[in-house]
């Protein structure tokens, strides 16, 4: 049995969950973990900063099935954490490599660089703890290899990040090559047959004797594990369905059978909350149900059947299976398929792509709407949280549309990083044509330094900025005119040049809504192969419609002594 | 007694400890307690996100004795981290205030965004507590101001952060204001008056009866604190002095007792070194003994009498004593000013500021040395880790000229953010003429989004760039040519014009010895009062001569089986 060093063995583990690229930023604690990359045959992406690192593993890992982030000890860590919180929150599998001081060092009583100065070196351990599945910090070769595993297992498991330190000296320690014969768990086993065969009986027969079901599109449960399913069930099931928020990118919108992305009283079209209401079975896919993901607790569900798939359980009404999601969701598609009798309803067409004049300024209405005709089969749809996410729930994605929004941890940010590592998973599978990004000019300022990536590396992406002066959802929240929901004045094109100069990066400024409208059908635009910034350029106290509905309500329960 | 709302307390609290700035990204849950920074005549600054923001009030906490930093919960404060952590090991007081969400809603077991998605609101808590020498969450009125006085009090007392979660319902809870007569304790109380009493007398008594003493400027012991007192004691005592790493940006360098930059085999000059080795008590203020704080861990103090004074502690050899730094130099200066007889040792002149000729490329040794001709009275010299810290050591201050480098974290891309918050606390206390900024590339791509506030807010800024194509430090200690050594070639004058456009900033770019010598005396360019950045390309393989001399020390205690 060959010995190979334990760097070595990780790197070999991690291509064998399909992952090609690994995301960091170098610090002395892990370089020679780092020299291990390469030999492995995989791709090392340097991050500007370890935030945007952390959002691009989760934006490859959403794609890819998994994700790899490095950093180092201390400051790379914790730089890092807030992208590990957004994983763990939203189900992403992402392994945080964290290079720490050689044992020896750390053993020493001396004060080394990175730590706290008070010799403790499990600071930093015990806080990502509470961001993982699982951690480990190896300081024993012979039990290296099956604590890799161990944490690896569990981030595949519960889809959730999973912490391991290594130090220098603990990467070129050996283990013996023959543990990598025994593959991981990559796909989630299965539930108890009975317990599964039950449930699938069950929700059959649930479907079957509504009046009025609907199928609900949400994004818990691990969405991507998932979400291959989800086209099939709606042809093989042929009832209305709704996308949430959070499930929002993984439907085709063009199936007649598309009535709305559904958020309570903030839903669009506003028929679809009706449509919702008067269900009385709805079949719901990885609910998770966060403020932000249910029009601020504007869902009710009251008096209906629910029947809620997750990745561990699968419940119907109040009786909960040991059945998964990944696995109930094909035997549905097959029985519906196959012999089972669908309700037969009426369904006329698909929810129309509204018609709008083009407006003179941009708003927002409108250009929700005008992007359903923009977007391309091919695309991958970045949407960052604030405006843009309550936004794109008026936008109708078409077939062979992908995309996400993070939804319920809602850091902005996000987008930028996330983006990022999605184009270069897009460009790995070879699945998607070019990477829209749509962000607001107040996140992307958290993270612009994302665009030195977007702008080298992985599928071209083009790239939205909304420019609205500040936090405009702050402001619905409240501060409507304060100055904290400002923020400063930034020249978008020029920093997306200034971060690749040797790149042919295009950018465009845009103030009207036939300045867009052109912009969108110009062919050179969309079928270019190299980066593109938009500056659209949108009203302080502009907002979508559905989502000012969201805020009235919210100031209403207020007013009536409710929380929410 | 009037009753005030908590959020008031907060900040009237903050201003009777001198803030002036809040540093912070808003966020929906803290949104109702930035409402009332203003009416209490406190500014509020937006970063660009909260790690900057961390920086900023590190920086600013240094020059004023505290700040404030306002995040929100999860992913805001856990952006913050890094930041945090650097000033818990550097002992620098930042109050981190956090917005909760509304009591009412996080016991409502709703699923709430920036949470962990499982109910669990203390996560972040938690992982504070690790970084946070005091944390509180207000939750209840009753015990909120004692809190938040038990919090800022610690946070004064070890001059570490502390951590105060407070929601909306809380922020406008009403707590009576006779609270606030009672001052904060600011300034450390003394020890216990005989053990200080004591030990002035036996470190007089130590320094009288040695034959070869010297005084060791050092950082440790929130170094802010006890600045003050260091030029008066180098001009008491009349012995050869040094500085550390840590301990740069204090002293006077012009002094004829000023004798180098010690940093063991690394010291500038060279000489140093030997003096230190040669003497036999060494008077040390604020001794933090770091591998980055001794030229990793050459400093060699056997068989000396070290005379170690501490925040808590003066150490005289092995015996400690309840006396504090803060106390302790004052009444040193006044012994020797008065009667003490000090060793008349043979004091020449001044380290002299050597003459090189001016390079064809720009050479760090002759970098480094240039800017002690550069360096004016009144500027506040703010200094990246990495190169541009091992660098620093070459340059003599002049008097006048302040500053300081974080050396025991070393946390690349601090200090961009810190030199935002330094501008703006130089402005405020009137005391400074110029903000100098020396950090290099790869570092500063991590918070290059400071430029937004630097541009903007305080004293005029100059900040160089030095920029080598990658983490050159990194270089040294593994993968010389290695790829993840490189960083993304980004153009940045033009993205400091970029992030303020409409702020007339000059940028340069400088190639040459002779190019970065005429901008050095060119009257404009010392004169400026609006921002300008300076990119000098320097040699990949090039770095000071004292920092090559460590490497090569490092490279031969490996190859001889030590593990440093």
């Amino acid at each position: 049995m060959p010995e190979i060093p334990i760097g070595e063995y990780l790197f070999r583990r991690l291509k064998q969950i399909g992952i090609e690229t690994i995301f960091g930023v170098p610090g002395d604690y892990e370089l020679a973990l780092l020299d291990q990359i390469e030999p492995q045959g995989l791709a090392w992406i340097g991050t500007p900063n370890e935030l945007v690192g952390a959002y691009a593993a989760d934006g490859y890992a959403r794609i890819k099935g998994a994700a790899a982030l490095v950093t180092t000890f201390g400051p790379g860590e914790l730089s890092a954490l807030c992208g590990i919180g957004g994983a763990f929150t939203e189900k992403v599998p992402v392994v945080h490599i964290v290079g720490y001081p050689i044992n020896a060092l750390q053993k020493s009583g001396k004060i080394l660089h990175h730590t706290l100065g008070d010799g403790d070196h499990d600071h930093y351990l015990r806080i990502s703890n509470e961001l993982s599945c699982a951690t480990t910090v190896l300081r024993d070769p012979a039990t290296a290899a099956s604590e890799i595993d161990r944490v690896l297992n569990a981030m595949l498991f519960y889809s959730q990040p999973g912490y391991i330190g290594i130090s220098e000296d603990i990467a070129y320690s050996k283990v013996s090559d023959e543990y990598l014969d025994t593959p991981l768990v990559k796909v989630l086993p299965p539930g108890a047959p009975e317990a599964e065969a039950k449930a699938v009986a069950e929700i059959i027969k649930a479907l079957e004797s509504a009046k009025s079901p609907i199928l609900m599109i949400d994004g818990g449960a691990a969405r991507p594990s998932w979400s291959e399913h989800v086209n099939p069930l709606i042809e093989a099931l042929k009832i209305p369905f709704f996308v949430t928020s959070m499930g929002k990118g993984v439907a085709n919108e063009e199936s007649p059978y598309f009535k709305g992305s559904y958020a309570g009283v903030g839903s669009w079209p506003a028929s679809a909350n009706d449509a919702v209401n008067s269900s009385d079975v709805i079949l719901w896919l990885g609910n998770y149900p966060s403020d932000f993901n249910t029009g601020i607790f504007t869902v009710d569900v009251e008096g209906k059947t629910v029947i809620d798939l997750q990745r561990f359980s699968a419940k119907i009404g109040h009786v909960e299976y040991d059945a998964r999601i990944n696995y109930v969701l094909p035997k549905l598609v097959e029985a519906f398929n196959a012999h089972v009798q669908h309700p037969q309803l009426q369904i006329e067409q698909a929810t129309p792509v509204a018609s709008f004049a083009v407006p003179a300024t941009i708003e927002h209405d409108w250009l929700w709407n005008r992007f359903s005709t923009f977007l391309k089969s091919g695309d991958l749809v970045i949407i960052e949280t604030g405006t843009a996410q309550a936004g794109i729930g008026g936008t109708v994605f078409p077939a062979g549309v992908e995309g996400w929004t993070q939804t319920i941890y809602g850091s902005i940010g996000y987008a930028t990083g996330a983006a990022a590592g999605a184009a270069v998973a897009a460009k790995e599978t070879g699945k998607y044509k070019r990477l829209v990004l749509i962000t607001g000019e107040g996140s992307m300022q958290l993270t612009i330094q994302g665009l030195t990536l977007l702008n080298r590396f992985g599928i071209p992406p083009v790239i939205f900025v909304l420019n609205n002066k500040g936090y405009t959802i702050e402001r619905f929240f409240r501060g409507w005119t304060a100055g904290y929901n400002d923020v400063d004045n930034w020249d978008y094109g020029a920093l997306s040049k200034a971060f690749a100069p040797e790149v042919p990066v295009k950018s465009f400024k845009v103030e009207t809504g036939a300045e867009l409208d052109s912009l969108m059908v110009d062919a050179e635009f969309n079928n270019a192969t190299y980066p593109q910034i938009v500056e659209m350029m949108i009203g302080v106290d502009d907002a979508p419609s559905w989502m000012k509905i969201i805020f009235e309500e919210k100031k209403r329960r207020l007013l009536a002594g409710q929380d929410n």
